[in-house]
């Protein structure tokens, strides 16, 4: 089960009752956030969820809004005597952007380990994830995010009898091990079916719509995305300061096919993104207007 | 008129429902500020004031809860395209901190000007304001504040008809400018009565107890005191952190007399403040906990 909470919805700046866009993510156990902007750690608070398991921040670009929260949650972490290193993803520049705000957070018990990106598309494997970096366009470099969950074939029992292996190297087999016994050597490919399909949630902000996104959301159970203005007229400045409205957002998630879509990261002057659902549903009717704190747990298909 | 606002009232984190401990004073059309966390700019929001007429932040220290919200703020202020200049109050080091953290805040589109404390006590004369800086005793180098409204004498309309000064020329004299004129140089001295008592509201976070609050705070009006523990026996910890327990502060403001006197910069630990008032009042009952987004209009006395 892979937990997922859009903790804020807005872009800019936070507002009362709006914090702004960021991701968190929870699976076996370990937690993985998207972005951290002023008063994600409270948005954290707010929803019940807790900071240390807390083990990878991916960002998407190093604007104010998505990365001016990080100094406070280090020391949060801090204070409540974190050990565990903290592993930070983001494009090239990650190290020296962080170190730079580091100057109100200089001591810390916890070692922070840096992943830079600097391909058009980079592959991450991370605690259970796997993590999809994709270049958007944006008037600084971004990146938005597939945080993926694979799925392992069914366990033949059949085929296990068939090799004749002893019932009790199954886990291990089931698990991808290999194991070397009396009886012989038993490879997982010899009693695992073909792979089944995962999870993938898909993250994009900050960005014009590009072939890219879509290709990452194709059929993703949960498209996450970007629409800052609602408003129609609003296209000019959506080109201008590289943003999305709501209908050019909905046109990639049709497109790539999503399960369910979510809209996100509103300009601070749309105050009611509920009031322009008709319109984008004409486009794509899975598209729902994100809201701070929802969330949703997916499951594997059965 | 000085009107006061207690932003927040947490310290180290800002939490669901408590801000972040800062100030923001109005007076005569010009605001200022001291400190600005982590979630400051929403508090005000909330609060209803405005960024526009900020034109001083003063800072108390470098703890990320005292200024982590400085970006954001500054980014709010230059998406509502302000041009006026900026100033910045803090001790020594000011410029270096404040370009690190703007890493992620590069480009605004008004100055910022930096006025750099280095002596154990500093008058600044802004905007009406007279500021007086005095340096307190935390683990880094921190400072607390005085902000001074100063009220002249009386006009007076016997000594001004003594002096046979035309009543044309009252006016320039009561603002305190020399008339030089046909009828002869007339100076404010000749009709101004002794200087009367201002307003005085004294502010001091992060520090334990040293001599200068009681010194700084003497007879203020309202004197805003930290005060991070309430529960009992958590006065080795308060020396261990460079704090205060909510007696410690009492006994400040019993000692200084102040009018009135409010507790923040709560520890997350301490959830009712007001449960540990009964013994505070044994101390000093003038002195409440303060509460975030409270407010007071400070006229001059009659």
């Amino acid at each position: 089960m892979l937990d997922i909470c859009l903790l804020g919805t807005g872009g800019m700046m936070p507002l009362p009752k709006r914090w702004l866009t960021a991701l968190m993510a929870r699976f076996n156990g370990s937690s993985l956030l998207i972005d951290c902007g002023e008063g994600t750690q409270i948005a954290i608070k707010e929803k019940g969820w807790t900071f240390k398991p807390i083990d990878t921040i991916c960002f998407t670009h190093y604007h104010a809004d998505h990365i001016s929260g990080l100094p406070g949650l280090l020391l949060t972490m801090g204070n409540a005597d974190r050990k565990e290193s903290l592993t930070l993803i983001g494009p090239k520049g990650l190290q020296k952007v962080v170190e730079s705000v580091r100057v109100i957070a200089p001591e810390l018990p916890f070692e922070i380990k840096y992943i830079e990106l600097t391909e058009q598309m980079q592959t991450i494997e991370r605690k259970g994830y796997i993590i999809e970096a994709y270049k958007v366009k944006h008037n600084v470099i971004c990146y938005g995010y597939n945080l993926i969950i694979k799925r392992t074939g069914k366990f033949l029992v059949d085929r296990a009898n068939e090799h004749g292996i002893p019932q009790k190297y199954w886990n291990q087999l089931q698990k991808g091990n290999t194991v070397t016994a009396e009886e012989g050597t038993f490879t997982p490919d010899m009693v695992m079916g073909p792979e089944r399909k995962g999870i993938k949630v898909s993250y994009f902000t900050d960005t014009r719509p590009v072939p890219a996104i879509e290709t990452a959301a194709q059929n993703a159970d949960l498209f996450i995305c970007e629409g800052m203005y609602g408003e129609k007229g609003k296209e000019a400045k959506a080109k201008e300061y590289k943003h999305m409205t709501f209908y050019e957002a909905a046109r990639i998630g049709a497109r790539a096919d999503v399960k369910e879509m979510w809209l996100t990261h509103y300009s601070p002057s749309l105050i009611r993104p509920e009031d322009y659902m008709k319109d984008v549903h004409k486009i794509f009717d899975r598209c729902i207007p994100g809201k701070d704190g929802k969330s949703v747990e997916i499951g594997f298909e059965d």
